[in-house]
C-alpha cells in the first residue's frame, strides 16, 4: 500500500493523463492515487478500499440522520429474492431482471474425476435472484404489516448491497454490485405518494449540494428515462467537468404498480379495503464517482471536508533526528486540540519524506495540510494548506489559533467548493431554440448540456434521431422552468 | 403492524407458552411479539423488522467505534467468491462450502414456452459463491496490497452480509443469509497474530458483556471444534436461560494457512521474503438471539439500555379529551430535556388504549417506562418504572430530577442485567471430576455446562460416545483455567 510520490521531473501534475488530455483515463488514475477502490477479480465487482470506504461511512451516517429526521425507519430484507416475485411485474422485468446474478444450487460437491463444482443433486426448485432492488420483495411485506389505514405512512430503508450484471463496468460509476440505500414508503393517498416522492427528492438535493458540494438541477424524467414500473421518476443531475451529466439519486412515485402486483390493501376510516401508494427512493456508491467527477483536478483528489476521511492532515516535517521526538509530540499535542473540537486528523508518522507524504496528501485530497517542524515550532506559527486552492492556499496561523483557524477553512472550503461547482455547472448548460442547435451542437463535439422547450422534442422523429446519432439523452425536466423545459446532454 | 395486547384473563404472562413451559417456542413468541424479525419467504432466510434492526444499529455504533480504537480500517470486499478461490483452501472447503448458495447463470430470459428462466446462453464459465465468509478473497487483496514490513500489521473489517444454506433455520441464531462483521488482520510474526487474535476476543468480551450485558466465558476451542483451517480459535460462550450455550463470537488465529493459500508475502527488514501470519475475528446477527435468551422473560424482551432502540417510553395516559393537548404537551417536553441528555426517548401517541401501550412497551423490553397522565402533572411527581425489575420496578420521581433520575436508572439496570445473568451463569456451570457424572448429568436431562479436567475428555472413547449419545460438545477450554479445563454442554 506505499504510495509512489509525484515525481516532478517528468510531469508538471500528479495524475497523468490530465482531465483535458483523457477524462476517463483521468478518473481511473485519482482513484488509484487516492488508494480509494480497485477492480475485484470477480468481474464487474469493485474492492472499495479502506480510504474510499470512509467516505461511504460518511455519506451513510450524516443521511441516515436526514432520513430518520423524516421518520424513515430502517431494516432488513433478504439478499435473495425468488424469480416468481420478479416475474409478478412485467415491467419490472424487462427494466431490471434481465441481467441479474441466478441462484441456481445450494451445494458444492465433486464429481467422479475429483472436480469441484455445483451438486446437481442439490438444485433450487425456484431460480433465486439476487436482488438488483427490492420493491417485489418489500411489497411483500408490505402487504403483510398494512391492514388498516392506521399502518401508513410506513417508510422503510435498507443500506445493502444490490447486483445489475455489467457488460461494461466502470469503478464506482457502473459496478454489478454495489452499495445504496434503497427507502420504500408506502401512503394512503395518491397525493401523499407524490408529496413524499418530491421531498425525499429534496432531501437527496440538500444532502448532495451541502455535504458532498455537487451542485444539481432537481427535475422529472421524461416518461422513457422513468424506473420501471414507476409513473413519476424525479432525478437529481449533476454535471462532472467532461460536461456529461450524472443521475446522483432518484425518487420514484410508483402509483399503484407495486401495490397491485403485491396486493398493499388498508382498511380505510370508512370501512372498505383500499390500495396502497408507494414510492421508492435510492443513492449509490456511484455518487462517489460524481464527488470525484466533480472536484478532482489534476493533482488528484479533492475531498469536500464535510465527507472527508480526515478532513486535516499534520505533516511532521523532521529535518534532525534530534528534533523528532519534540515535534511528533507537538503533532500529537495538536492533534488532540483539533479532534477536542470534532475534527478529524491524521498524523502522517511515515518514514517517507516530507515530500512524498505532502504528494500523498495532495493525491488524496485531505481538505487541509498542516505543516509542523522545527522552525515552526520556534516561531510560533504554522502553515496550513487548503487543497482547494493550489499554491494560493498557505497561510500561516498562530498556535493559539490552530482549531478555530482550520474550523473556518474548512467551512469555506466546503462552501467555496459547492459555488465553484456550481458555476462551472451554470456554464455548462446552456439555453438553445431549436432542435438544429440541439444537432449543430452534439455534432461540433461540444460538451455540456442544452436546455430548450420540451414540446420542441415531444414526438419528434428529428430529436429521436439526434439520441440515436449522438448518444445523448434528456436528462431532466427542472422544477426550476415548471416542466416546460427539457434538459439534453451526454450522461454517466 | 398493529401489536395485540396481552390479555390478562387468559393467560398469567405476555408471552405464552413460558419459557419454563417451551423454550424455543417462547423465543419465537417473544421475537414476534416485540416485532424485532421474521421469517422471509426465501426458505432460511430472515427480515429484520425495524425494532429488531435498531439493536442492530446500535451493536454496530457501539463496536464499531471499538475496533476503531484498535486501528482497525473498515473496507468493502465483493459479495461473490469465484468458486476456485474457495477451493484453494482444502480443510476450508470441507467446513465451509459445501452448503452455500451458487451463482450460475447471469440473465433470465423466456422459453420457447413464455416461461421465464436462467438464459442458456448465459451460463458462467466458472459458477460464483455467495461469500460464506472472506478468508479467501480477502487474502488475494493482502496478498496484492502487502510488499513490505512497513505494510503490517494490516487490519480490515467489513459489516456485511453472508450465506450459508442451513437445513433447520432459527431466526437470528441460525439463518441462511445473516449479517456481520468480519475481520481480517495479517502480521509479521506469528506473536503478533496470536497476541491480536487474543486481543480481538478481550474486545469482543467486554463488548458483549459491557453493552450487551450479556456475560461470557472466554477461551480457547478444542481443535475439533477450531474454524475451518484455523490453529487455534478463541471464543465467547455464554450460557443461555434454558442452560445450553451460546457461541457468541470467535477469533481466529489463522496461523499461515490463509498467508500460504493466498500467498501474502512481505519483505522483511533483513532483506528476505517471508509469509505473513492472519488472523480473523466476527460477530453476528446471531448475538442478538443470545440477548433475547439471556434478557427476556415471560412477559417478553428485556433490552440492555445501551444497545436498546429506545431507553424509555413515555406514555401519556388520557382519561378526559379535555386534558390530552396539556399531557402531550408535557411529554413533549420531558421528551426534550432527556434528548438534551442523549437519553433515546419515545412517546407513544398512538390511539390505543394505556393498558395496551403499557404491555406493547413491556414486550418490546423498553428498559424504563414514564407515565404521564393529569394526576402525574399536578402533583409534580412522575412514575418511572424499570422493565426488569417486575412490580417493583415502579418508584415516583419529582419532575423537576426526571433525566437525572432516568440515566441513574438505565446504568443502574444495565449494571444489574450483567449482574442478574452472571448470577445465573455461574450457577448453571459445575465443576464435576469424573466422565460417568458427564454421562449421569446429560442421561438425566439436567441442562447447563460441566467443567471437567480436559486431560479426561482427550482421546477418550468414553467422552466420544457422550457426545454422540447426548449431543452435547466442548465449549472452550477457558482462559481462567489455563486450558487445564474444558467446558461441556449442549449447544446452540
Amino acid at each position: 500500500m506505499a504510495e509512489p510520490a509525484k515525481n516532478l521531473k517528468n510531469s508538471k501534475t500528479a495524475i497523468t493523463p490530465t482531465r483535458e488530455e483523457n477524462f476517463p483515463e483521468w478518473y481511473q488514475n485519482v482513484i488509484k492515487a487516492a488508494d480509494m477502490a480497485e477492480n475485484a477479480p470477480v468481474r464487474g465487482c469493485m474492492i472499495i478500499k479502506p480510504y474510499g470506504f470512509s467516505v461511504w461511512e460518511n455519506i451513510q451516517r450524516h443521511f441516515d440522520k436526514m432520513i430518520k429526521a423524516e421518520e424513515v425507519q430502517n431494516a432488513y430484507f433478504p439478499l435473495l429474492i425468488p424469480m416468481s416475485y420478479i416475474a409478478k411485474e412485467a415491467d419490472h422485468i424487462d427494466g431490471f431482471a434481465k441481467e441479474c446474478a441466478i441462484v441456481t444450487h445450494h451445494r458444492l460437491a465433486k464429481n467422479d474425476k475429483g472436480e469441484l463444482g455445483p451438486d446437481p443433486a442439490s438444485v433450487l426448485t425456484e431460480p433465486l435472484i439476487i436482488r438488483p432492488t427490492s420493491e417485489t420483495i418489500i411489497g411483500e411485506s408490505m402487504h403483510n404489516w398494512v391492514q388498516s389505514y392506521r399502518d401508513l405512512p410506513l417508510k422503510l430503508n435498507q443500506w445493502c448491497n444490490v447486483m445489475r450484471w455489467e457488460m461494461r463496468p466502470r469503478i464506482f460509476l457502473r459496478t454489478s454490485e454495489f452499495l445504496w440505500q434503497e427507502g420504500h414508503n408506502a401512503f394512503a393517498t395518491a397525493e401523499e405518494a407524490d408529496q413524499d416522492a418530491r421531498r425525499m427528492l429534496e432531501v437527496y438535493r440538500d444532502f448532495i449540494e451541502n455535504y458532498l458540494a455537487v451542485p444539481v438541477i432537481p427535475g422529472s424524467k421524461t416518461p422513457d428515462e422513468r424506473f420501471p414500473g414507476a409513473i413519476e421518476t424525479y432525478t437529481v443531475e449533476a454535471f462532472m467537468q467532461d460536461g456529461k451529466a450524472l443521475q446522483s439519486a432518484t425518487s420514484h412515485n410508483l402509483g399503484q404498480t407495486f401495490a397491485r402486483s403485491s396486493d398493499i390493501k388498508y382498511l380505510d376510516r370508512d370501512g372498505t379495503q383500499k390500495l396502497a401508494w408507494t414510492t421508492s427512493w435510492g443513492m449509490s456508491t456511484r455518487t462517489i464517482g460524481g464527488l470525484i467527477m466533480t472536484h478532482g483536478d489534476d493533482d488528484g483528489m479533492i475531498m469536500p471536508p464535510r465527507v472527508a476521511p480526515h478532513q486535516v492532515v499534520i505533516l511532521p516535517f523532521i529535518n534532525n533526528d534530534a528534533d523528532k521526538a519534540g515535534i511528533l509530540e507537538f503533532c500529537d499535542k495538536v492533534q488532540k486540540e483539533l479532534r477536542a473540537k470534532d475534527i478529524t486528523v491524521q498524523v502522517d508518522k511515515s518514514e517517507a519524506r516530507s515530500s512524498d507524504k505532502m504528494w500523498a496528501a495532495i493525491k488524496r485530497g485531505v481538505p487541509v495540510r498542516l505543516e509542523i517542524g522545527a522552525r515552526e515550532i520556534s516561531e510560533g506559527q504554522l502553515t496550513l494548506t487548503r487543497r482547494d486552492l493550489g499554491k494560493d492556499g498557505k497561510v500561516k496561523i498562530g498556535v493559539n489559533e490552530v482549531a478555530a483557524k482550520i474550523a473556518e477553512a474548512l467551512d469555506a472550503m466546503q462552501k467555496d467548493m459547492l459555488e465553484k461547482a456550481r458555476a462551472r455547472m451554470n456554464g455548462m448548460v446552456k439555453d438553445v431554440k431549436t432542435l438544429k442547435e440541439v444537432r449543430d451542437f452534439f455534432a461540433a463535439e461540444q460538451t455540456g448540456g442544452l436546455k430548450l422547450d420540451y414540446s420542441l422534442i415531444q414526438n419528434s422523429a428529428e430529436f429521436a434521431a439526434i439520441k440515436g446519432e449522438f448518444a445523448v439523452t434528456t436528462r431532466c425536466l427542472p422544477f426550476a422552468d415548471d416542466g416546460k423545459k427539457v434538459i439534453v446532454s451526454k450522461a454517466y
